[in-house]
């Protein structure tokens, strides 16, 4: 087979496939026909010659029923092919299975896969001029396949066609999840499944759903239904809900992994059973975030009688092997205010509250033995003594999987995708959960199963929590299935605004809801000044709108400019990467589009006024969008005296550089991302350039 | 207490929130912040001085408890107008209901409201400068209420405000319908979800919903599995799903009633069980529209075995006092041809096809009594010999709706309210169940319930299906619900903008789902001429899709460029009202208006020839767009011709006649809905102007 691809096999496939020209610089934002953009990249691909045609003669067919999973899978590709082309596919095979043998698509697999790691989900696909073939060992080797021929999908002259191609494909990491957190603002069915299209998409396996948190128990319990009841604010899953999504992902290949955090992160399981906490009750459902003191009484029998009952009938719901308990953050406040549990601790010599916390978890794991179900905790369960068939989820940081690996225990990475920080996807791509240079040896690295990103849910309701999964999901998703070597970032930039424009299709409303949020804060439908300034914004990262002078609670509204605004603004970085090409290159067309957007951004402080004026809503953006337009006036001064090869004034440099200090100051919890750039021209400008920028059009 | 509002009322509403002028011409689109725009208008509405400030003192408090429809209408009420206003109210009411005495916003009401027609949906609101008292007979009211106070959420330059006002309202019909068809194509619990949503928003209070067709059968059965597991391509509410939708609907205060189209309307019936229908089997889910004619066998005493199982088990799941069991488009076929069925006949005297559905709705009549239900059918079932109790509901017009009033019987109007064919707000918003001139007394007219709007699925997927239903259905619920006097097309047009915006908050794509659409045509995000020409362009309407040489199908693909298109272009109408204004006014900004968008169709075609060159999705549209430019290039010529004073040339004026009305062919299914205002232009010119059209500007 074919070496790993490149990115100059990339390069040769878009000149094969599209009559256009390659690229012309990195980053550029898909402006043109989607040429075929697999991601995550496959492990081997050959590129062939001629195109497979793509027209109403088109059919699938292969040995399958109604309401199997590879059967599923041949009918949403076919959905999701007559969608996008606007064709009119013959489909009926899904009744009527008439066109197995002549069918123009076909498949085949050996048997039915298992939800579980370290199952085949290989797939060969092979696209000649007339006939498509993908085979997989597992139906869910075929789901992955579909996947790909979707992704292939290009169009000419004469109408769409699949590249010739031959791939042969399989997952790195057998372990690629996103944590999706139903517990700090509760996220309905329909957000969890279009979800799990869009993780099926990109090859994801693993739902990790954590259910239970401070601020709400999500899921229905029969046994003791008034932990729902009380615990939800009414917003729970039923059970006959969970099934639903179960089955739904099932049928993409994913495992549903459940969480129930315990000892801490539980307030909300006291509001019906205070008996069960470690200090007297009565507890009201948590509204704030952070870490909250309340925590079960280790040594409290009755709550390893209520954990077994209660897990038990969470392990008859949740086929997946594993179970997830959480484990993280346990301060043990409540633990040292409570004397029948410091009297506990002397008893059986548990020197402190991790020892403690070690010992409870040591009951849970027989409990969930009993139960058929393997732990999954987070870094804090890592404690000696505990055996090791548990698997040990790292939010910590890449040392802490490493030394769990050396000492046996199965690891996942999760520490670098945290996806609700609203890093740039760059960053998480690069993250790995087995780095070059990594000091494990083979056995050890067998143990680290892949990586989790996790969608914390502090600051996203079931309105925006897709624009904080998606694209940048895709780019870590890339990152546990392709092989290592596959680490081109600009690469990954260029493929992954089609990524995320395909995704859409899957009622995905990442893209979408950006509008619709502007015009609820308009209170109308001209918006366009406001879309000028959210591509020129981020929110602010990590922990900062935690620090911007307002509480926010599980009830405050996440509708304002900021929650608008994607987590990474691909503008900024295309604006970034033309200021450079042009202050290495000088060339003209780019800086021609340097000074258009400047222009723009410059004039749009004035509507923005206008907008805001008419709508209390948008007044705290007034900042931003004033110093988007200092800062735009600094860079097109800047762009001027470069076109110039003048070097600037230092009392301009200074006046400029204090100007743009006062442009990055974070306003209504974010703050502009092209900040970078525009700085990059004033400092060119201080430094006199290196070359002439040629003098841009008016 | 006031007389009903009137355009005076609304005027002097919205002069006295807004520092803005009042509206300066009909049918203007909303580019301003949103004055309050009540719709349905209430019965009673007086306005008084001041403003209530919504500010982060707001609080709600009412007697009720956390589950109950009332404090489930509050708790919405708050996050909807936290959602608006980005102001982090006090919410936490939900858990602690301490504000209850001191709250702001204090609301009451007597007892919980029956699911039920005739049950009381009145309310009453005033809003003080301090003070806002909502009261109600019922929790139904109170939700009906709630949605009045939000509409009127205003802003001005202090903040956000409601306006100091008396309303006092209730409605004219208490049957108040959208029937949604998940037959046909089938539509998700999210989709229904979110259109309870925008039913309460304008006082919908019956969803009816349409679950078995030939070409699916929707709901699951646990008495007959194979029906929904062989009749559905496995696409069907489970039970807990339903119960689930009826929940949510109840908390809004709107009635779930089940239709069960039988005799005809039933081939996925028999796929599971042939042996209930006329003619032998087997039957496969058809695929094709129109009237098909399996149809149940009337001579069978085995069927109504079967109905009486298995609506005994439809009577078990849906709460509602009615069932429908259609009886539409029976042509009795099968009944002809099958002897065994022509000797019944004969037999019991039943002398044509009509006596024999007749004597099948007779049977059903006791079997649905029998279950407790109350029978609802189409125009059809109307038949002598019927008791009284039953309801007719008349799709073939309001002549047929008089009849049965006539004959004792209770109706509800749908003909007038197709809202899939396309046509505009205007025309179903004339249409009246009950217009002025009705030849019947006050008795008959009681019989009178209201009327459904029917969302009838052959074209509509869970994409598009919102952008049928809204925003036009919003001035249906105002027909049905706002006393018969308000009839003012122009305010209606005026307020629909507004409506439909805020409905969005509620998760309805129907606005955003047309760019999400556009991109994937474009294959990338670059879609302003997409844009453009879809504003100025309309689906074919009525049944014309079905006969542009592409048979549709429940599999064909419904994501075309005419699937993006609105039903009703309002800027279509924006565009002739402005020609009517410039023709007899001679107004000159607005000929300046007319000039600015006509240069923007004009230029529009090559930059739709670039995407459609790279987008073989796009080419069918290619004649649609030429239209436009030809057109508008048309228009611009007169517009100079008028402004010079001029009349046209004979040959000019057949020569722009026949270019309009070649851009006026439907092209992709769809057709330019902007020849009507250019056409006006032209014969403006061929005629002579009345006055002079000032110059525009360049």
């Amino acid at each position: 087979m074919a070496a790993h691809i490149n990115r100059g096999a990339w390069a040769a496939l878009l000149l094969l496939f599209m009559a256009l020209p390659a690229p012309a610089s990195l980053g550029e934002p898909a402006e043109v026909a989607a040429p075929p953009a697999l991601m995550p990249a496959p492990e081997n691909l050959v590129l062939g010659e001629g195109r497979f045609r793509v027209d109403e003669t088109l059919s699938v067919g292969g040995a399958s029923i109604p309401g199997d999973r590879a059967f599923g899978a041949a009918g949403r590709f076919m959905a999701r092919l007559a969608g996008r082309t606007g064709l009119f596919l013959e489909q009926d095979f899904l009744a009527s299975q008439k066109m197995t043998a002549a069918a123009s698509v076909l498949y085949d697999f050996e048997r039915t896969g298992k939800l579980e790691p370290f199952e085949d989900e290989s797939y060969s696909l092979t696209v000649g001029p007339a006939k498509v073939r993908l085979s997989a060992v597992t139906d869910i080797g075929l789901v992955r396949g579909f996947e790909t021929l979707l992704q292939l999908l290009a169009s000419d002259e004469q109408g769409f066609f699949f590249p010739c191609v031959e791939i042969s494909d399989r997952p790195r990491f057998t372990w690629r999840g996103l944590l999706i957190d139903a517990g700090r603002h509760f996220q309905p069915v329909e957000v969890i499944k279009r979800n799990l299209d869009g993780m099926a998409a990109v090859k994801l396996n693993v739902l990790h759903w954590h259910l239970t948190e401070d601020q709400g128990f999500r899921v229905e319990s029969k046994a003791f239904p008034r932990l729902h009841q009380l615990g939800s604010d009414g917003q729970f899953y039923t059970q006959a809900q969970i099934r639903e999504v179960i089955d739904y992902a099932a049928d993409r290949g994913i495992r549903v992994m459940p969480e129930f955090d315990i000892p801490g992160h539980s307030t909300s399981w006291f509001v019906a059973f205070p008996e069960l906490a470690s200090a007297p009750g009565p507890y009201a459902i948590e509204r704030r975030f952070g870490v909250a003191q309340p925590a079960f009484d280790p040594s409290n029998e009755k709550v390893y009688a209520f954990l077994d009952t209660f897990l038990g009938e969470m392990a008859g719901l949740f086929p997946d092997p594993y179970l997830h308990i959480g484990g993280d953050e346990v301060e043990g406040h409540h633990w040292d205010a409570n004397s029948d549990i410091q009297a506990f601790m002397k008893r059986r010599g548990l020197a402190d509250n991790r020892a403690l916390q070690a010992h409870f978890n040591g009951r849970l794991l027989k409990i969930l033995k009993r139960h058929g179900k393997k732990m999954v905790g987070w870094d804090e369960i890592f404690q000696p003594g505990l055996p090791a068939d548990i698997v040990i989820q790292s939010w910590r940081g890449p040392a802490a999987l490493v030394e769990s690996a050396r000492k046996g225990y199965q690891g996942i990475l999760s520490n670098g995708y945290y996806i609700d920080l609203a890093q740039p996807a760059g960053a998480h791509y690069l993250n790995d959960p087995l780095p070059e240079g990594s000091p494990l040896d083979e056995d050890e690295k067998a143990r680290v199963l892949g990586g989790e990103a996790t969608m914390w849910s502090e600051l996203v309701t079931a309105e925006t929590i897709d624009s904080r999964i998606w694209p940048r999901t895709a780019a870590i998703a890339e990152r546990f299935w392709s092989p290592a070597a596959v680490r081109d970032v600009d690469d990954m930039y260029r493929r992954l605004p089609l990524v995320s424009l395909r995704l859409e299709e899957l009622g995905l409303t990442h893209i979408k809801n950006q509008d619709m949020m502007l015009r609820r804060l308009a209170g109308g439908p001209d918006i366009e000044p406001l879309r000028v300034l959210a591509q020129a914004v981020e929110p602010l990262k990590n922990y900062q709108r935690h620090s911007q002078g307002l509480t926010y609670t599980s009830l405050a509204p996440l509708t304002r400019f900021v929650d608008a605004c994607a987590p990474e603004s691909l503008a900024a970085r295309d604006f970034r990467i033309k200021v450079e090409i042009v202050l290495r290159t000088g060339a003209p067309e780019t800086a021609g589009e340097l000074a258009r957007t400047m222009t723009l951004w410059r004039a749009n402080h004035e509507k923005v006024l206008a907008l805001a004026a008419r709508s209390p809503a948008l007044r705290e953006i007034e900042p931003l969008s004033r110093g988007l337009a200092v800062a735009a006036a600094a860079g097109l001064e800047a762009l001027d005296q470069l076109a110039r090869g003048e070097r600037a004034s230092q009392e301009w440099t200074e006046s400029r550089r204090r100007e743009l200090a006062e442009a990055a100051k974070p306003a209504a919890h974010a703050a502009l991302a092209v900040v970078e750039g525009l700085g990059r021209l004033i400092e060119a400008c201080a430094s006199g350039p290196d070359r002439p920028v040629p003098r841009r059009d008016p």
